[in-house]
């Protein structure tokens, strides 16, 4: 790819020819490890990921993306780190970048994590996922596999559904489905929903199933139960009673329309087994172009 | 090697040719080693290693196996994954699969768990441990590290001391120990010698000192201190003078049986420090050849 | 380089001459790094990081050095191991030693703790940190940084200011500089400071202002907070006042001189910001040089 990044901290870093190029740059990564065939564009420099929360996805998937464009792997965490001696976010950062990485993988709990480590570090800051507000790579995935799918998202309708209040990938999705040309559509609880989603171009709805017809792939977002002391939902049986995804209400659906998940599932909660392990279910084709996106990303920041 | 496994879950997927194959690849490894020289059979290539369990010998043994082979290595804990937040065994297993591994080198603390996961993977399933079931690329080490002592197996009378019945070890030994001809003699506490072990070709007895006569090998099983309160055996004392093989109960052995634990070590109860670091220990072997071992199983998998 | 060492366990393994070669060497690494050249050193063998306490720096550095003298890692931390189970330190290191590494890099609260695994294994042993002992490859970047900013360290005086009696980087430091023609000056609250220092050649302070007046460069070190319980100083605010470095204090030191911070800081205790990333902090150039630094000692030792 010939066009180079200087951080990947949201979508609107790359606008709709730089989300294009990723995604077709993504394909051919795709292609050529079908076939076996590694990158050295990375040989002998250094990536290092960052992560501030837990992880078993996102992390994974850039450190094998790294290995193979042929760079070195630092996995760094929280746990176990001098970040329990009570070290600053910005002197956790400079410290790694001062051992010399051409890309620092940042995922932190607080909103603007990465944005404020870009602003002080030599490396390329890419956002792996940052508070409640974006997770760009998570978006590119979901794009490269929405567009596996269904060919084009050119005046697609996508249905959002959950939490997508508290929801970073929702989040980056909405921009990258809209510059995409596709038609997103946010389903959750009332509460849930984000004010002003209009004003992004996305339609509102509290009404699962209705939001379903007409749909041309679903996505359906992680509930984080941790919430649910929150009052903000009831309980998990009342929430999949109006917000899961089951086979019945799937049936809505035209026949070739995907489901998708970031992952992990809470089964029986958002989205039934019925669903998660039928034909719709792309969630192990996410899991599988997260690298090929991943190698995009990081050979553009590199 | 010629042949090809689809998964290693326990001794029985081997049989004895596959078995003696094994410990001839694995010799063959160990040569190599010896002289510096690295194989590039899995090059470009990726071992996930997933751990739901702590391990030290195990889990380095498979990665540093993996990187002589020439594979990347994708290192993945139950601890600070999403398995804390609620993530099924399927899911986190298929996740992984999904990125893309030749093999998954799984131990878990539940029997069985890799034999679930195998069936809806694409990798290969290595079990490296699964709760009191078994642990064949242990038992393949202590195959190769006897064969080295005594030459052979056939004929050989091997004592198996401890807490047999809770021991995935024992549990792969006894298998694979009966197909290379060895006598297998299973020594400790009544409560802790399984039920049918006659059925299995085994002796069985309870007093150690008259076990050891006539014994060819010792292997020491790590007792679990946590199951004393479990009222299975008095305290750490009374367990070492009954079943404690120490330098004066060693001398009931001919003077070349070698002593075997698969570590990690309880020092002053199953076994004393004259005997764990004395000329019949052959604990540090079966560390080294434990890396040979695995290279010849990755290869075979892969 | 051309000489060899046996185990790197403090600064007194190396002399004068040893100090030398392993600043001259570490230079070259870092000229090399510099033009994104790699070195095969060590390909083909592994380093083992075997860390019983928390680490950022020391340990990440060691890692990217082994790698980028082409060696393996592997990389072993007390937490998720056998320790849980009880193993003892010597099991452990001769466990990881019969794994094949040709380097055991270890990290222990316990002083003493590497000088005792050195008498029982294979490898070399590096002392990446020994309770209040020694740290020596954190004297050796240190005494690098103040090479490159100073020229020489020939009649150089160098304060060395905190809580010096339990620092092993202090005690590690007060050897190296002092073999290369420093003068150490230890400066810190009265109960902080080691007796005999001025057996050692150093000269003892308790006014950090009148230390600093004639100095050519201050290391301040790292005070720990979980201490202050302990009564050895009042409050992180009375500390702060006595012995911290703001930029009204270091105003008193001639304009180019540096100001040191082995890391983690505690902003605004013993180092206000304004200093910390202010133009004399040679904080990042620290960490940075760590790389270079590791990269000699490893290939020294293997």
């Amino acid at each position: 790819m010939s066009r180079r990044l200087r951080h990947l901290l949201g979508i609107d870093d790359l606008g709709r020819a730089g989300v294009e190029a990723m995604l077709a740059r993504a394909a051919e990564h795709k292609w050529a490890l079908s076939l076996g065939q590694k990158s050295s564009a990375l040989a002998g420099v250094m990536v290092a990921t960052v992560f501030f929360e837990d992880s078993t996805r996102t992390r994974s998937s850039f450190e094998i993306a790294a290995a193979n464009l042929g760079a070195h792997v630092l996995s760094w965490s929280a746990k176990g780190s001098s970040v329990s001696k009570g070290e600053t976010l910005l002197d956790t950062a400079r410290t790694l970048d001062a051992l010399g990485p051409c890309a620092l993988v940042i995922r932190h709990s607080s909103s603007g994590a990465p944005h404020l480590v870009a602003r002080h570090v030599r490396a390329a800051v890419v956002n792996a996922g940052d508070g409640t507000n974006e997770h760009p790579s998570q978006a590119l995935l979901d794009a490269l596999t929405l567009r596996e799918r269904l060919a084009t998202l050119e005046g697609k309708r996508v249905v959002i559904a959950g939490d997508v209040l508290h929801s970073r990938v929702a989040r980056s999705n909405i921009r990258a489905l809209s510059l995409l040309g596709a038609k997103v559509v946010l389903c959750g609880p009332p509460t849930l929903l984000p004010a002003g989603a209009e004003a992004m171009g996305c339609e509102v709805s509290s009404d699962f199933d209705r939001a379903l017809e007409g749909a041309d792939a679903v996505m359906v977002l992680r509930i984080q139960l941790e919430r649910m002391g929150e009052a903000v939902f009831p309980s998990a049986r009342e929430y999949q009673r109006h917000w899961g995804l089951n086979a019945a209400r799937a049936s809505r659906l035209p026949p070739w329309a995907p489901v998708l998940h970031p992952g992990p599932i809470n089964r029986g909660v958002e989205l039934s087994s019925e669903v998660a392990d039928g034909p719709r279910s792309a969630i192990l084709d996410q899991v599988a172009n997260g690298v090929a996106v991943r190698m995009a990303i990081l050979e553009a920041c590199a």
